[in-house]
């Protein structure tokens, strides 16, 4: 065997235990949040049919689809001629890597409608992968966290997942705000500056004020054929400021002709009304001009910004009353939302925000001083691992200086000595590692004791 | 978008919430005793470099690694030429899935060596995939739940790697036995029978016993060259049963003029003299016919064999003293056992073993009749959620008998149902779905109440 260097593939990371247990809070802590609301895991394969996943993501989510090449004899019945690399792919790859966790759902509720009883309320937290650059913040492997529910069109359902929302970001002590709009108010709006046709363009254009700015916007917009009159009328719903009843009033005043857009209003409100029932402390606002680009959205959309870093978004989701027809099945509503694990995570330690009890399981070492002490130290070490204490006995024999660095380095807050004389004595030395502080306690005492 | 019929990849599996409830509980509990014993959790990329990959797993387990087509124009300084798919997987592939837990693990720990406290101990519990013809209980994608320590060479390791064994197969409730052996024993039965570089051959040919029986292993081994005379001499290893003591009497007499043998003796008993230290409930059999083929064992070798069943091995290890040399690292002895957790859960499912209590998470459903009522309901769904009670209110105002309907399927085991009455005298009904059985609470009650 050769010797090679190691390294790991661009954008993706090893964990160590320290990086473990941290990220183990973050999933943990939305995993029973979810649980609480009665949400049930589900889990999809990493691997897909190309077929369910192209053509799902756009031009450009179908290029950063991870494809798996067929095994065995892949070039059997391909004629290589002179086939692009685009060309020969479909040729010897029939599988890819899940691309998002959304798909895959819908494919799942498609697979198993006859198993599954509705409203079918899901989490679903794996890994996910992209082709993309990688860059700060932005992986080729990283964990999504997903609820959604599916077969239900009751607003109370965006509700529970903003009272969700609060309760995940309260837990990391984040300070952030729930914007929300509503697919309808985007078409209520396309109606009104008389471009009905555009509402794509202007939802695709619009989810990029935070990056380009307003200017960029209207430029974007400009070049994709608005004229100048529907731009003009557009202005208003940039410009407007005011509390979530201000801007529903206002809207009510523009979509006097609007159909869509007044009925964009009364689910906006009905949803909202719900939220005032849950008592959430995070300010949910309204945003006309949150789009999220995602065309499946058909109702409400939520974006969940942090205020403490600028970092965009960490949460986002909405309603989408077609994904499923994709795969055959028909009128099945669903509104979910999307948790980003790794950006919770870089946030979390760019503002110093894992708590502080965040730290190593073991809470004992017992040194390690050789034949005979390793017996007796080993009948109290079961002891303590029957009592549920995590606890290790070093397994070498070697200079205590070492165990006792072995100890510090992994943060083990107690270590217990037990030579010749505690073994006449019965009893055990235990050292308190951030003190100094050294006594004497029996086997009954150190079960007791506050470890 | 193209109407396509949902499907899986062969060998891939959905989990449904019923199937993730065993699931995790198989996971929760090996990561549990994990946990106790002081071993810390580590990840690594699903991807990795093929350059790490290859050459690992032999030829067989070379052609069974899923390859990753590069992203982009992967083609661009390629010659297609008249190479076979062999010849262009290196060209147009650089990365691939992970195999197994370990040769990552190799990597990771010569990589991130500077960064880690050894003795390292490790758990990982990951998915792996193999491009396997997929069959009953073979998995293109399944779990792997693994522990080493590395970096000491002390028995005490093998030892307690046994104990934890032992307490993940009663914790449920299988019926095992742990075979044990050591390579230096085989190295030392090949010795003794004069074909000391047939070593290999031997392992391979042994670690056939249990699918091709004995008659099968002589032939294999008379076809890779082994005279009758070395068969002869290795027959009274196959023959001899006994007590542990008496088959260490046995290798003693055997191995007068091996030292290696001797070697493997002393570590045996060294090991099992730990283990009656750790007091094991499950029996502990040295078998010298268990190989276990992987050549990369150099010490203990482990295998544990579920009696309830005839599945073959359900976990399985041993020590390494030159894993890491294959990635430049020399000197780092480990040792390290795999738990089949599919295989576990196979076995469960077989002989109903799964604990009655792995029911839902969710307590109570709150049934929907209409606006107002939802209000009320809502109030005591969030203070139940507020003391950690998994319910749920049902979405939509449809009929009762489609909600009851609903949490009869789900096995919810209460339902409250909240009307006018209800909410004039600020109270709940509470329904037992088992028995029937209904009564009035109000929400001090309900809170106190065993849901």
């Amino acid at each position: 065997m050769a010797n090679v260097k190691p390294s790991i593939p661009k954008g993706t990371r090893d964990f160590t235990p320290t990086e473990m247990v941290r990220r183990n809070y973050i999933l943990n802590t939305i995993r029973s949040i979810f649980e609480k609301y009665a949400y049930l895991p589900i889990e999809t394969p990493s691997i897909e049919n190309l077929s369910t996943l192209m053509g799902k993501y756009g031009e450009e989510g179908d290029r950063l689809i991870f494809k798996i090449l067929n095994s065995g004899d892949f070039l059997a019945n391909v004629d290589l001629g002179n086939k692009t690399a685009q060309q020969l792919t479909p040729l010897i790859c029939e599988k890819g890597l899940r691309y998002d966790l959304t798909v895959p759902f819908a494919r799942f509720i498609v697979q198993h409608q006859n198993e599954l009883i509705f409203p079918f309320k899901r989490y679903q937290m794996q890994p996910v992968w992209r082709a993309d650059r990688p860059q700060k913040g932005r992986y080729r492997e990283f964990y999504q966290c997903d609820i959604d529910v599916i077969g239900s069109n009751s607003m109370l359902n965006e509700a529970e997942l903003i009272k969700i929302t609060d309760e995940v970001f309260n837990a990391f002590k984040l300070d952030t705000v729930i914007k929300v709009n509503n697919r309808k108010i985007l078409s209520g709006i396309a109606e009104i500056i008389s471009e009905p046709d555009k509402i794509t363009t202007i939802c695709t254009a619009i989810d990029k004020l935070d990056k380009i700015g307003r200017e960029g916007v209207l430029n974007e917009l400009k070049d994709n054929g608005l004229t100048d009159s529907s731009i003009n009328k557009l202005m208003p719903f940039f410009d407007f400021s005011g509390t979530n009843e201000q801007k529903l009033d206002f809207l009510e005043k523009m979509f006097i002709n609007s159909e869509i857009g007044r009925k964009g209003i009364d689910e906006l409100r009905s949803m909202l009304s719900y939220v005032d029932a849950l008592t959430i402390s995070t300010p949910v606002e309204i945003e006309f001009t949150l789009a999220r680009g995602l065309n499946y959205y058909t109702g409400a959309i939520f974006e969940v910004k942090c205020k403490q870093v600028a970092m965009g978004s960490v949460a986002g989701g909405g309603r989408y009353d077609d994904l499923t027809s994709i795969f055959g099945l028909k009128n099945m509503s669903g509104v979910g939302i999307s948790y980003g694990a790794e950006r919770i995570y870089d946030i979390l330690l760019e503002c110093d925000g894992f708590p502080t009890s965040l730290t190593t399981p073991i809470k004992v070492l017992f040194i390690n001083f050789g034949k005979k002490e390793e017996l007796y130290a080993l009948q109290a070490v079961q002891q303590l691992r029957n009592a549920n204490i995590t606890c290790e006995l070093y397994p070498d024999n070697v200079k205590i200086g070492k165990q006792l660095n072995y100890a510090n380095n992994k943060a083990i807050p107690f270590v217990i000595m037990a030579g010749e004389n505690e073994i006449k004595e019965n009893c055990f030395t235990l050292k308190n590692m951030q003190t100094g502080e050294q006594k004497k306690v029996t086997i009954t005492q150190l079960l007791e004791y506050k470890l």
